[in-house]
């Protein structure tokens, strides 16, 4: 199989292209190529691998290639939600228009890939004057509050309609809430999500910028790649005509979160997080999904994280064996 | 004001414009000029009209015109369902690359535009193995089953999004299907719902392809007009952020329909409906709306007509006095 990811190069999208040449094979039929188109360049490991092909440019650009036919895509490259409420051309630009040249290309190429969209949870939002549902599920009426959001939520309906016209063979798994990242705090809203557990570990202070109450779907890294390759050999007829599914998660409030970590990694570490209420953030989250749930993917076969305390285990084991962690991420331990 | 209409040379792009330039005014303001951008040149009797500025040419054709700022748009202009899935290009072009354009000349004359876009009961469609549910509703999770439904829906979250960031000041108003339209059959699946009252009246035969229990939300051309101005002029506090809603429509079955032109036209003139199923316009016409409620409409004060019989009644009254109407559509009366 000849097989495509867009994004290759990021966090995710590295992750996954390391867990695709780990197994070796989709489906059971061997990878013999993978493609990964990112704006930067691929990590050493990947580059290193025989099978991998890398090309650093915006994917607007490499209209050639995309046409060049794929067995397979995960399409995961995409501006973030904060860019794109910076810069609105450039969230159409990077998410819409690059997109519709990537599905249009493999159109093209006359081979109907089989496609796997990463959307996000961010297709979902609150009605005016009502608040969000406790659990945002699979036939939630999609509401984004941001231009990203809106964005995820079109590419979806784009790709069931190439599916439809036989173009793809598409569905869109809408992700949650990936945490731990590794790296450091950014201007991302969603950024203490990750940090509250990250920064105390490697005995730094964190500051918690919303309520210990509030409520978010996560996942780890790890379950987030397996479901997208899940959701990748899932036979097309156990989707019927609806392509876009909740990928599962773990409901927790921030409390939780930290009492996990306190039980995985002691009291002194938990002792680094301080909250100091940041209204700006406060107000973006507080549009956010409360939780998730996940009746189809679960249909599939796809399974959560256990619990959160699993999540910050998976953190430790990552930090000490996943290439692009730092050394000295777990020196709080 | 300034308004623009789009597709404001077609059937009801024209009618649009002949209630606008007759009341003179939207929300108490007088309309100064009206603008009808088209593929077709419009009608003799709105060229001739002092107050309006034709031109003739694509949409995508005309950013110039359309960044030049308007107080008021009105967005028509659309590739038809059966254009869309024969040629998939035409369709996006059309209607979402077109649509972009106008969104984002609008967004460039730095003026927010009041914005009603012309939307679809074609957003709506059944999921696999789940029949249509008996009423499509204001949050009826939108299930396209054409490109048209489809790039329909798109351009419904991108006013959204568009009026969030407040560029325009957008709604988007679903249209039922409108009947009963002047003219001759042509290859639309719909084209029975208008040929079934139209023919007979002409003192032409007319076949019907599908089983006189099929159900649909339709309504008048006149009444659809009215629901588009009602909400071009809606208090953009009392729509919150849910910009899109159903129009209001009659549910009726084809064998009320046919009762109804009876009660109005006689037995002779139903006579001259024969019904013939067509495998190919049933299969598709199955998956369409049975029936759909307006509730948000109806709380903006909009309503639908009263009855069947009033839109029998309303075309008839259309044939001797409104432009455009053949001369002889009523010589089987």
């Amino acid at each position: 199989m000849r097989i495509l990811v867009t994004g290759g190069a990021g966090f995710l999208g590295a992750r996954l292209a390391r867990a695709l040449l780990g197994r070796g094979a989709l489906g059971g039929q061997p990878i013999k190529e993978l493609v990964l188109v990112d704006l930067f360049p691929a990590p050493g490991d990947l580059q290193a691998d025989a099978r991998v092909r890398t090309h650093a440019a915006p994917l607007l650009e490499q209209g050639d290639l995309l046409a060049s036919g794929f067995d397979g895509v995960f399409h995961l490259a995409s501006a973030v939600s904060g860019e794109c409420e910076l810069d609105f051309d450039l969230g159409l630009r990077s998410n819409l228009d690059s997109t519709r040249l990537l599905l249009d290309s493999i159109r093209r190429s006359g081979k109907a890939s089989r496609f796997v969209f990463a959307s996000s949870v961010a297709v979902f939002g609150p009605y005016a004057g009502q608040p969000m549902p406790a659990l945002v599920t699979d036939t939630t009426l999609p509401s984004p509050q941001t231009s990203y959001g809106t964005q995820k939520l079109l590419i979806e309906y784009l790709i069931a309609d190439y599916t439809r016209k036989g173009f793809i063979d598409g569905r869109s798994a809408r992700l949650m809430t990936v945490t731990v990242r590794p790296g450091k705090p950014n201007g991302a809203a969603s950024s203490f999500f990750s940090g509250i557990i990250r920064e105390p570990l490697a005995g730094v202070e964190s500051v918690c910028p919303v309520d210990a109450s509030v409520s978010h779907p996560v996942s780890s890294p790890g379950t987030t790649i397996n479901s997208l390759i899940a959701v990748f050999e899932a036979n097309a007829s156990t989707l019927g005509n609806r392509l876009a599914l909740n990928l599962p998660s773990v409901t927790v409030t921030v409390q939780q979160m930290l009492a996990a970590l306190e039980k995985v990694a002691g009291a002194k570490v938990r002792a680094r997080v301080r909250f100091e209420r940041e209204e700006r953030i406060a107000a973006i989250v507080s549009n956010w999904a409360r939780g998730a749930s996940s009746e189809r993917a679960l249909q599939l076969g796809l399974r959560p994280d256990a619990s959160f305390e699993d999540i910050v285990r998976q953190y430790i084991e990552d930090c000490r064996r996943q290439p692009g962690y730092p050394e000295n991420a777990l020196q709080g331990l």
